[in-house]
């Protein structure tokens, strides 16, 4: 954990309700850091719906293998999470590690090893001791409580100066559902790849594929469309659980009307956690939304914009408050896809500053330069070929970042 | 220009011999820079041979646009180039420019506009001005000579900090052939995309679909494998011209025997300046050759050493004289090439840091740290897949690359 908290940081937290048929408990296990907890365990009294989405990684971690094993049954009666050590590239010693703590974990609880997830997070390349925290399984399983959300999502943080909480609430059928969600950041900027984890509960009861697609349409416009550093973890996890200890839900089926409000309001949470990570990039000073529009699809669009976002001349000049449109077009020119310089037009804020492939007529570096001062930066992109449309979240390439990162294990 | 010269520079600078058949002036137009040359001139006396190779960028500059439009014609009497304004993103004032400019090349040396070249490098979106330096193109064609090679590299510099030029010889058909090559950097480091700009000249007698050939081949392994900051330059140009004034020179073909030792010799010409490209890179303290062997094939094995050659925290890492091999496994896990993480190695120098998907058992983090300390430093991956292999240069990510690029413009 960073000593300041980041000046992006949200001003206030969610308060966090309990969500019926789930509950925490904490424990500091000595994982790798001294005086914090590092061990989180979720239990499901009664099983849950399960789906989820990892990294796409061709050399994931051990708990991801193990994950995606479990997958396809569908149920999830507990889940265990580290901080500290992702148990990545740990060979045999990494699975002997999962096992153990599956083994541990159904035992606690009385369930089968395959009603387990895990994920760990933090050094990679060190093994993992999975004893120092499958003893203390049992007095988790037996002590969680369902008001415990906030401390949840401190005791999975790395190199976060905040932790990162939502709620949302839906209609499902008559049903009020409630929706809570945890992460911590970020895939793609963490140390060590420490890794986006993030852990999603709702009470509503909604069967597993239906979940699965929910979840995995979800993730598209909001966790895979925010960038740090394009470093890609070998650990990236978001798991989203159904108790279905609602009240008097009606059964839902796929493509079921009854769960537009749940869908929406799932995308909402999903997106305020990924840009509650985006926000805890490492060193990040400013935020910037890059909007691309007029490409010749939706998936242009969006590596347009992702080209743009993991710039570092672009990045670079945002930290120095430099609206330096040049590098934007330079960005769009090495995407790949179409475009066309002379119908090129670019924004910060309000102000155009490029447009038909030149400078604006109107181009005033006072206004320009008022917008990059902001902390939160809209840039946007009309490529002017189709009617593709995107947008993404970045944060700016700083001094610290070059710090945090060239520090980390010495 | 930076005030001081990249710790990385070579000790001392190649001695440049004439090469017979072309003459070159420089002038100090004022384009940008005060106090120091900013235009080039070559002339070729007689037609000579061209070949070509431009950036990829989706948005090139104006004059990328003019010499593709003339390569075809296979003849050059002229190349023109300025630094301090790259010409890019200048709509149509950036092509009325570089008519200009050919137009007043073509009138002072008596050729035609189709056997003129044009570069540019520097600010973009800038409309360059150039009636600034076509005014001067009489007095350059007629002042040119063949001793100026040095000179030459230095009117053609940005940001870089130091020259660079690089000479060979190689026999064709029993005459003994030189090539002399300067360039600038570098188009993936340089703020404002100022560019990748490289001319390359020989005496021998080559036809231009034979020279074509022989540049494409090479700048795979060359110029096409070095990277600083994964971003590309609208106006990457690499020129390759043959004079054909040597003595004694038979006639060449394409796949002609006698041109294997002049391919070896321009191939290592070629990569003597893109090297000098990378060990100029903006805020670079440290060199790295990052080789991937054992990969699907050599396309796999270049995505996979680019995929390690571009990731910030691997270059922060390497700033840092961090050892962290984990960061390398999770480049090679996003590049999206096969790899099979039980079977990976790694080494840094002659240290083997990871094998069989895990730690070394013999692992010292001494030995490793010892090797970051270098300022040339190996980095080796074994995939273990297949007979695919690729070497890719880089260099560190610093506090200098952030600063310099987060100030440019101010």
């Amino acid at each position: 954990m960073s000593g300041s908290v980041s000046p992006l940081a949200p001003k206030t937290y969610a308060e966090m309700p309990p969500v019926a048929g789930v509950r925490m408990a904490t424990a500091a296990a000595g994982i790798k850091y001294k005086n914090r907890t590092d061990v989180l365990m979720m239990v499901f009294d009664r099983p849950a719906s399960v789906a989820g989405v990892f990294t796409r990684s061709k050399c994931p971690s051990a708990p991801v293998d193990f994950c995606r094993a479990n997958l396809p049954g569908g149920v999830a009666r507990a889940v265990v999470v580290n901080s500290g050590n992702a148990n990545a590239f740990t060979g045999r010693k990494g699975r002997e590690s999962t096992k153990m703590t599956a083994e541990a974990a159904a035992r606690a609880i009385g369930c089968a090893e395959s009603e387990v997830f895990l994920a760990s997070t933090g050094v990679i390349g060190e093994p993992l001791d999975a004893t120092k925290f499958s003893g203390v399984l049992d007095s988790l399983a037996a002590s969680g409580t369902e008001d415990f959300w906030f401390e949840a999502a401190k005791a999975i943080m790395t190199t976060d100066t905040y932790p990162k909480v939502a709620t949302r609430t839906a209609e499902i059928g008559g049903a009020t559902v409630r929706i809570n969600g945890i992460a911590k950041g970020a895939g793609m900027i963490a140390p060590d790849m420490a890794t986006m984890l993030s852990f999603v509960v709702t009470d509503a009861d909604i069967p597993a594929a239906v979940l699965q697609s929910l979840l995995s349409a979800g993730v598209g416009p909001t966790f895979n469309s925010v960038t740090v550093d394009s470093d890609t973890s070998t650990s990236d996890t978001l798991m989203l659980f159904a108790t279905g200890a609602v009240n008097g839900q009606r059964p839902v089926t796929a493509d079921d009307a009854a769960l537009d409000g749940f869908r929406a309001a799932l995308n909402d949470l999903l997106r305020d956690l990924a840009l509650q990570v985006v926000r805890d990039g490492e060193g990040a000073r400013k935020m910037v939304e890059v909007t691309v529009e007029g490409a010749e699809s939706d998936e242009a669009a969006k590596r347009i914009a992702l080209s743009i976002a993991n710039s570092p001349l672009v990045k670079t000049a945002v930290a120095g408050e430099d609206a330096n449109w040049g590098r934007v077009v330079m960005a769009v020119g090495k995407s790949g896809e179409m475009a066309d310089r002379d119908r090129l037009a670019i924004w910060f804020g309000d102000v155009r500053v490029a447009v038909d492939g030149e400078r604006d007529p109107a181009y005033s570096e006072e206004a320009a330069t008022a917008v990059m001062k902001r902390q939160d930066i809209p840039l946007r992109v009309e490529i002017g070929l189709g009617q593709g449309k995107a947008t993404v979240w970045t944060c700016d390439l700083t001094n610290e970042y070059v710090e945090i990162n060239g520090d980390y294990r010495s």
